[in-house]
């Protein structure tokens, strides 16, 4: 696109935003589980279509169906459930999905029904001509009801329009058994009332993959309710006996396990529903409050712009030259997809709850939960610190009172509405902690922040600590997964020691620098790859690199996986042969067939996630192709990056090949189509790789302006011929943060022929 | 007793005090409902030894047995299962028995085992020889362990003191799923942290008799724990697989509906254990600052003796010439049991959480809860009125506050920590209210009291008050027990007209006292009783007046709940045919044989709960006796009053004929042994009976004292000759409260012969 094309696109910007580039929809499909509802920026409430109803387990087996409704909705399904009020964006494990929202008309059905005949409950078909889906809106029409749907949201108040084209008995529905993860069995205890005839509140306690989640709600509607029902599906009785009063109809107050309420309105043709449903970590209460200091009218279409605003300002933060149409889209949507967690989870009124399951005043930051730092560590937190400083800030100071209230001692592992749900393996609150620190984005106490790290770093009996620290590495025969655990301590190690170095702490500095060093004592010589070792110190003896998901590593092979020293590819090149063996070693794995029998133990991706045996789909590759850097042949990275840019991120519902992982996969295609990439979180560098925009403007919250120039750039020209900072050509294959703080431009020299000096 | 042996007695009183004639025992065996175990005036921890595990039913059947347990201990019992922290005194439904505490030594055994074999459990054999009960104080030998266990009390703290007379491997075990009403199946989630190695934490909620209750927890030990750990019995798994912990030893938290904990500790010979066990209705952290608010140090003694200090205290509000020591202990005991509720629901930092789940904050009262009011609207609130006026105008505080909260806009039924449980009938806390302020004891609005009142006694949809007011009664085809009803509900309404009265509301007085004559509409000429009616308006064709319960009545027959109209007893009995025929008819209730038959339809109380068909063990019978006081032979009250003092009220643990209510029995016995009772609660009268004291003194808020003199008082001596207040002589039947509230003395000369004047 040109200049000219360039003006016309500033053009529409102005008219309708940025926002008109972002897709939800985008990843949709398959393994991406994004949800393509109405959300605002980091928002607590993410208001979505969910397609399915689906059971943890049939017959006490887990059928691994759930894993596909990790974020509610299926693009290839053809009924929608509901309109629940929280979901994860493309995470690998699925939870929330509270409070199910389904406006129906006709005769009252309280079942879900299925997805093979819809018409047997209260979900309704519907058809993607009929639906669309924008950042802070989505619409729908349901077919079996005929009403159109419409949702926005505020941080903290998902926002219902139901229209009525027909004048008929209308109902709304609010199943509190429903959640994802394991509809109908994760709620522990529920609580519902109609405090007056618009107002309803109540919460619900689930066990899913939150061990102990209460979510608090405040439900209002434009219209008074005519009638209503609690209805409970367990046992629990409520003194009902006697005669006493009905306590399913029209009775105010229920608690239950299992409980579906519905609301039934009269509607004329044309008329509204109107629902604001604020949500509350605290109480329902707070989420009044909510409610009322967030969206204290009725006035849809305000709230839907005012979220939209939100969200081109947040998106504004980079101004693009991307390319086509399509280079738009994924430009921005992956922006909107790394700016949807983690998650606000605190109340207007500051309060939250805690890991220790206590109220909490949050002091100078807002509270975030939903971190899933083993993603999220690599590349979005250090976008936060480049786009979004203070949000970062806030995260680590949430990270902090986590540790605080960690009967454990320890940072998160993976924060989850005052909940620690271990997902995944290391520390690597640690790396998001050293990142801020090294690049001077840390107004936190930074003594104490150390202290956490230290703490978390000796859990003993956390996953192999104790072994990890006594031997050098994690035995297999102890905790498995045991070479990715040993690799991403190290790493994490290291990242402590970046932190000690800063405050000037020397003993801590060398006694992790050396605990970063025990990536060395899983490396075996024999084979070249990472191989788990026994705590009798000897090699497990069947060993297939290609064959080693769950055999020692978790989330990639042996092959892969080996490739993860981030903090010292240098050390790790030359104890792998140098340039001269590692240079092809990495190049086969672009290149090399991967036979299915190995695909299938590959986790979270589709088959188009993979390139050879580079597997884009799951976390521990990401850095990999920036390895070449280290070599001396810096631009074979080049082309890859293109391609890897090209095959994994594309337009439309099936446009991902692996799980989003809550913004990690979006924040690599921002930064690697910007050209840079920050391969060890915890060091001041970014790696030059091969921008794929023309041009850029990344907008700094210190006000001042970096600029990204790609002359030449296109498809053809993927590789860099030269590299200037400010006009000063850049001898080095990274920049630093300071380069970018000081605001300037980049300028790359785009070329097709790669520059072998 | 002599003037030289109440001198021994006030010396007696002065080196121990009044507790030494408080015996917690006295009620424990059968129906009496009471529990031995430690507890501070009107104190949240009770803290008792509980006797056996009890489910609500077997294979799906209710077994009744839940019911011998409401307090947890049973007399007969030969084996303690453990020592929980809440307990209901006297009530005729169970619930409460929160975290059982049971120390043993030895191999670790979980499970609590059973009666018929302790040794395979947890559980232990004990004698009463062994046992000590102490208001504030309980001891006991746990014989298979050996370990002597005391235990105390302050309002939010319940203290443990373990005592291993050998050296012993130990353990404290903490039996979360334990609870009373249904053992291991209510609790619907638990949570629990090891914050410290002398510090756990957590909180149990549980479905029982209180729908949706929660309580927390702070517990800590005198001694760190060794090892310890949280066995988890139901299904969710804590991210356990890959081996990453071991979840149920020393791991610091747990979370499941069924968790039972065990602290490890190796104990000297003479080494103590203690505990400080904090409870807190809102938090984990509030039950900390209670503990150590309250309980600041280590000093079991002084914890003790502070308590039984306080105990003296109020217990000193009326110091008594009662006669033997018998009459003492029942008169103290009395005094003890009126004073244990309702229960302190508030943490020491004003927070309490509300019938709406959410946190409130107290301003200017205490607020409690278990308000069994059905029971102690009679003469408990009365009594209260007389001897805690502070603390019942907070209590009725606490009532509006539930009012506030509740989604029924009603006062409460039966509130129950944040719950309410509708027992029984009726909307008693009117006359609750009523008698605050007919009494002048109301420094709380008054207006919004009666705006309170009347929204609850037009809640239409409970209970059949829509069909009351429409019909003037409840039709029992429409709700059972109807004739109860109907009449506590007229009695109730009369209450609110004296309300209106006092504020001068003219409209609402009418209103209410047309509503109030209510009684006359189920009364039957044919048979002369109140006889239930169906919504036609024709009397239901069956009838036997004896055998009535659950067929129009509840608690009580025909008989007997025929005289229910307190609050008009003269147009009572002018309806009954008059002096004439009603007397002969009221002396058969006491006289007449009740074949078993019908004591077998009667519920809550023993056999030797009845008097002939007088049901003293019941509560609706309990102002019968003084309706001779309208008559024109007010003599027979006096010896049937004496009658049913001896008779129902004895030292011992078979002591009580029936529940003890929460007070409401010990509170007619208090009332009626000084000689006077409040038949109509909302009236400033109370009715004169026969003093059983020799003498008595109150102290009154107000800085008065009033002295009850009995001259001549004896076994034989009990009709009154003539009374005199402040020496001159009384011409009615009553005496009012002012006359109580200017201080003085009321003096009976006492004969053995009636008064028929």
């Amino acid at each position: 696109m040109g200049a000219q094309a360039l003006v016309g696109h500033a053009q529409d910007k102005q008219d309708k935003g940025l926002v008109k580039y972002v897709d939800p929809m985008i990843g949709t499909a398959r393994m991406g589980h994004t949800y393509p509802g109405a959300t605002a920026p980091f928002g607590m409430v993410q208001l979505s279509p969910d397609t399915d109803t689906i059971p943890y387990a049939v017959d006490g087996k887990y059928t691994g169906d759930v894993y596909k409704y990790c974020a509610g909705y299926q693009y290839e399904d053809k009924t929608i459930v509901g309109f629940s009020h929280t979901h994860f964006s493309g995470t690998g494990h699925s939870d929330l999905g509270d409070f199910l929202i389904m406006p129906t008309t006709g005769e009252l059905q309280l079942n879900p029904g299925t997805a093979e005949n819809p018409e047997s409950g209260y979900r309704s078909k519907f058809s993607h001509d009929n639906e669309t889906a924008e950042a802070g809106y989505y619409k729908v029409k349901l077919d079996d009801h005929n009403i159109t749907a419409e949702l926005t949201a505020t941080t903290r108040v998902g926002m219902h329009q139901y229209t009525f084209p027909e004048a008929a008995a209308a109902h709304i529905i609010l199943d509190m058994m429903y959640g994802i993860y394991n509809y109908d069995e994760k709620t522990t205890w529920a609580f519902i009332r109609l405090e007056n005839d618009t107002l309803i509140t109540g919460y619900k306690s689930t066990n899913g993959w939150a061990r102990t989640r209460t979510e608090y709600f405040a439900m209002s509607f434009s219209k008074p309710v005519k009638t209503y029902g609690f209805k409970m599906y367990e046992k629990h009785p409520y003194r009902g006996f006697w005669g006493r009063f009905d306590q399913e109809n029209n009775f105010p107050e229920a608690a239950n396990e299992k409980i579906r309420a519905h609301f039934d309105f009269d509607v004329a043709a044309g008329d509204k529903i109107k629902i604001k449903f604020a949500l509350s970590p605290v109480s329902t209460a707070n989420a009044i409050e909510n409610m009322k200091a967030e969206v204290p009218g009725w006035d849809f279409e305000a709230v839907k712009a005012q979220t939209q605003a939100e969200w081109n300002k947040q998106l504004g933060k980079v101004t693009v030259d991307a390319g086509t149409e399509d280079d738009y889209k994924n430009f921005y949507t992956a922006m909107y997809h790394a700016f949807l967690g983690p998650t606000v989870y605190q109340d207007v009124n500051g309060e939250y709850k805690g890991l220790d399951q206590n109220v909490h005043q949050a002091e100078g930051f807002t509270n975030y939960t939903s971190f899933s730092l083993w993603d999220t560590y690599r590349a979005l937190h250090p976008l936060f610190n480049i786009l979004q400083p203070a949000r970062n800030q806030d995260m680590i100071k949430s990270m902090l009172a986590h540790y605080d209230q960690s009967v454990h001692n320890m940072l998160p592992v993976w924060s989850h509405y005052a909940n620690e749900n271990w997902c995944m393996i290391g520390y690597h609150s640690v790396p998001v902690i050293a990142d801020a620190v090294i690049k001077g984005n840390a107004d936190f106490d930074v003594e104490r922040a150390l202290e956490a790290c230290i703490n978390t770093a000796n859990t003993r009996y956390f996953d192999g600590i104790g072994e990890y620290i006594d031997r050098g590495f994690v035995p297999e025969d102890v905790s498995r997964a045991s070479v990715s655990k040993t690799l991403e301590y190290a790493y994490d190690d290291w990242c402590i020691a970046q932190i000690a170095k800063k405050l000037g702490k020397e003993e801590v500095y060398k006694e992790f620098m050396k605990r970063s060093e025990s990536y060395k004592n899983v490396y075996d010589p024999k084979t070249g790859f990472m191989r788990p070792k026994l705590a009798n110190g000897e090699w497990i003896k069947e060993f297939d690199p290609l064959d080693t998901h769950w055999k020692g590593f978790i989330e990639g092979n042996a092959w892969n996986y080996s490739l993860y020293v981030p903090h010292d590819p240098e050390s790790m090149i030359e104890m792998m042969g140098g340039d001269q063996k590692f240079v092809p070693h990495l190049d086969s794995l672009f290149s090399m067939e991967l036979p299915d029998k190995y695909f299938e133990h590959t986790e979270d991706i589709s088959r188009d996630g993979i390139i050879g045996n580079y597997v884009h789909g799951n976390e521990p590759s990401h850095h990999v192709v920036y390895l070449y850097d280290w070599t001396d042949q810096p631009w074979k990275a080049q082309d890859k990056i293109r391609m890897i840019l090209k095959a994994m991120y594309k337009t439309g519902a099936n446009g991902l090949g692996g799980n989003d992982d809550f913004g990690q996969m979006s924040a690599w295609y921002l930064f690697s189509s910007l050209g840079f990439y920050p391969v060890a979180p915890g060091s001041n560098q970014y790696m030059l790789g091969s921008p794929a925009v023309n041009s850029a403007t990344i907008r700094l919250q210190n006000g001042k302006e970096f600029k990204i120039e790609a002359k030449k750039q296109s498809d053809k020209n993927v590789f860099v011929k030269k590299v200037e900072l400010n006009g000063k050509e850049v001898d080095k294959t990274y920049i630093t943060h300071e380069d970018i703080e000081k605001g300037g431009t980049l300028t790359f020299h785009m070329s097709n022929k790669p520059n072998r000096k």
